[in-house]
């Protein structure tokens, strides 16, 4: 597998809308989060792929993210708010400790502020064995 | 990477509890949830993983499932009742509806009724490059 394709994944939903007054998709405060985490990331120049997606089905705790790595646990968090200082970098924050947890385990009391109470949901690795 | 290494996988949350009384452990709806689908599958000689996990922080969207395969979306679903006839065959059924689709989508339209309504979320495939 080449080394790009087992880089960590940040998974930033740019459908995401807070308000319950239409937004234009350009202006969305998920595409603007995106934007904010993936030009944090090149800043930084992180090894990660921060990507784009439409729809991670918790419409109702916008904005959300998901991390994903081989051969660890994937989480999904929401309520996120891309006008809230610090939110970008409380995204990346939760990558660093993916990243020093072998199981990729993202604990409730390591979580910035921006992110801690907003855990959807967890999956196990696909791939159980190491 | 061996061939039991790719099978999909169904997580399925032993410790759900749908009622506000404490269960034993051993008798948690999700525990029974798990017995049936793995023995389902087993009797079916499926080409899946049926793994028991602890908690996929839904718990107040008990009994809650997960199915993960290489490359295709991962799914998350609760409000499950293993004592609603033909629950153990809709989580099954799921997974085939997962591996017909490319990217492993689970549309609402194809969901057995147990687990129509109990989207919880869903996080993009790991790798996006096939």
């Amino acid at each position: 597998m080449p080394a790009e394709r087992s880089r960590p994944a940040i998974h930033v939903c740019i459908t995401c809308n807070r308000a319950e007054t239409p937004v234009p998709l350009d202006a969305r405060p998920g595409r603007r989060l995106y934007e904010a985490v993936a030009a944090l990331a090149q800043t930084r120049a992180l090894d990660c792929d921060v990507r784009p997606v439409e729809c991670m089905a918790q419409c109702s705790r916008s904005c959300t993210v998901a991390f994903s790595s081989l051969d660890k646990w994937s989480y999904i968090f929401g309520d996120l708010d891309p006008d809230i200082e610090g939110t970008a970098d409380a995204v990346l924050a939760c990558l660093d400790i993916q990243a020093s947890d072998e199981d990729g385990l993202i604990r409730l009391g390591r979580r910035p502020p921006q992110i801690r109470k907003g855990l959807l949901a967890r999956i196990p690795p696909f791939r159980p064995e190491r």
